[in-house]
């Protein structure tokens, strides 16, 4: 029987700023990213986060960034291999702290914006990342871009990975995304967005956007929830998932 | 046979800011507190001074401060007990993740600055940062000012507490500290304060600033090693300890 | 004739973070104090915000305040008269640089939350803040409480000062505010405050808590646009101030 | 007669974080780069750093940089164009604040490390320092390395531009510098350093590391001072400049 996870980022809000619609989203989703203090979330946030989760049922990852506060982790920066595992072991083990005081277990590591496109093309950084997470723990699963380079470095270094694959965006004969920058990258369309997330879960292919076909294995699909049509493709996705036998369920749980 | 810690702040250095002797003091002491990124520190410079407190046999302790890089974690803050438990497990795990990846255990937990101050005068603020040591781990020992409040708040939560005192400076009737602000306050010549700090762990008193004795436990004494005559303090007072037959060792092995 | 300016804190965004309703508030006040990036706001924030306000032909000033964008500048820091006053020039050249590339004029400076509270009740804070602002420009408004010791400060350095009144909290017979933990400090109903600042801005005194009546001079009104009852209140104030013959403008026009 | 300046970088300390040698620069240079608060520095270092290099009769400029405390600025990092205007503005503004405030005038505006960097080889972000600096006062000269993008982004938007050249780096045949992951980038003979900058400064020109020579002007040479071998360097450079009759002196008074 197939499997998928869906995630989604949470705990993003810093002291008085609120950000996401972290209650809503916790009721549609398997596992949650939760931001670490670094680029996004603060000890309290991620206190409560983590809480939250565990009520809900939800399986809970790291989700460490950039130390950007201010460009909330997506702008590029050049950081060396050992910043990037430092960086990893610092914010994945003070999440940690968190969930072992509340009882429970970490599920997955997933970097965030700028990191996880890094992440997706740099063999370097991919493989210091891979380190920072076996040092911490090396039963964590590492999610990364599907066919991407992290979920090879995790692979490479024995840590289970998971291949995350995108509704909304179209992808190349290399099964990686269509860039940003070109057109047709994104797919605003709910039901079309489910037709190909139902391709790639039942049949392990996705189409590509010159009209061929790549394989790519999907452990997660990753989702939003902070605007009205993100929450309802994900309850569109689910539902459709669902009716075509699919289990949504957590990665610890497949 | 008597025995006491030596203790001392470490990994202080920030970025490309360097700070502190950390190679001298740690032939010196036989515990240290290390910075864990909000006063002082960051990633790297924990994971760098983890491991060469673990070369030098030296054991390791968490030192949690107020989130204030530009004042040092000296600045008094007013910060919520739930804010203080948050900050202390997300300091205390994240230098974990260090301790662990290295093979090691982490001793201690004691509070920096003024954090330090405020947990050993506000009940409040103790019982938070007790809660929140002890939500981590409750084998970790909770480091605080002998007969503060902080030390009150471990034993009363069923952590294993240490009972600090120190060697330049004077003492209360009520077996506290004399203020800074105060003339007398400070201890500066290096004999005085050896023989204090032998009458105290000898005979489990101290001298007090109006000429009489009260009793005054000491698990550890605070040394610090950023100038030569705090170096040379610290190896005098060691070597009378040892000549008075009092075994220098972490508090882990006592 | 009678004036009063009705002012309100803007800008306080910062990065992704997104908080007030900054297009609503600029339609109903007179003056706005722009946070600088210490305690909310960045570079990006304060260039639109200052921009905003002059087409809503609003006057600008500077909303210095603590190093603490984690707690959003309200938690109490003990800093030092050299540190307060470097941080208000700061702060106050920084936002500055906005307002004449933009072709303004800034009006005034009022500290934001734990420093503004401070500044109220400490002479030597106060007097740091007025020498701050006096070396930026000797020809700003220097704003704070009525009867507290900013205004003090300003008035003896020989800045123009602004005393700013609250329609939603009582006062003592000292003319001071009632302490929020105290009961009967806040006013819930809008006609009760409206009543409260015309009798202020129209008589110079102010009824107290204790039934009483002290002397209040109101060159501005404090007001908030965060929510609902907010925005309503500010709406029924200008309403009752203007059919009560006052002119409401800003501090620069007066 | 020939003229040229040395400039320095200088008041990055921060906190309780101490860098640089910032005495004994000021006794050797003509201006210095004052560090903003955002890659180091902090207000009081700010005031205390202007007022020692008016003290010492040195031209003051602003040092811009990213804000990345943690990286000193050095980590390549994607903003905006409307980000780098915006940071240069709130920066600039901020030590002309003290600048004014002690009676002076600023004379340069620099870009900081990888700001620095970017600005000679990117073209939008070139313009947009040059707008951000052009916005806050148009007589401030920026300055950027010789031949690069920031300087012909402020010749074009009509700032007073100075190229700046290097002691100790080796020149390509376009006039721009050998990189330093290549052979024979840096140059760690005093003499032969010195013999660089003699040629420039006199002739104009360079001599290429593949054995041309090309043209390079110099407004001004980048010295360190962190070190005693830099000092020795800026000693005989100076002393040399001076026997070759070149008028060493800020760009204010050339």
């Amino acid at each position: 029987m197939m499997k998928v996870d869906l995630n989604s980022d949470l705990g993003e809000s810093f002291g008085q700023y609120k950000i996401g619609n972290d209650d809503d989203v916790l009721k549609h989703v398997t596992s949650v990213n939760v931001a670490c203090g670094f680029h996004a979330g603060d000890p309290q946030v991620m206190e409560k986060t983590v809480e939250k989760a565990f009520e809900n049922n939800v399986a809970v990852g790291a989700h460490p960034g950039f130390p950007d506060l201010k460009g909330f982790g997506r702008r590029p920066m050049q950081i060396s291999p050992e910043e990037a595992k430092a960086y990893v072991m610092y914010q994945v083990s003070a999440l940690n702290g968190f969930v072992k005081a509340l009882g429970g277990k970490m599920q997955h590591v997933k970097p965030h914006g700028a990191f996880y496109n890094m992440a997706a093309v740099d063999a370097t950084i991919a493989q210091a990342i891979a380190e920072g997470v076996y040092a911490v723990d090396p039963n964590l699963i590492l999610m990364g871009l599907a066919n991407g380079e992290l979920v090879k470095a995790g692979n490479k270094i024995g840590l289970q990975t998971a291949s995350e694959v995108f509704a909304d965006r179209t992808y190349t004969n290399k099964g990686t995304l269509v860039s940003r920058t070109e057109e047709g990258s994104v797919i605003y369309n709910k039901e079309q967005a489910t037709e190909q997330i139902l391709h790639i879960v039942l049949n392990g292919k996705v189409k590509t956007i010159d009209g061929g076909e790549v394989e790519l294995n999907a452990d997660s699909i990753c989702v939003h929830g902070d605007n009205y049509e993100a929450v309802e493709l994900v309850k569109h996705l689910k539902k459709s998932l669902i009716e075509s036998n699919v289990t949504v369920q957590s990665l610890s749980n497949q």
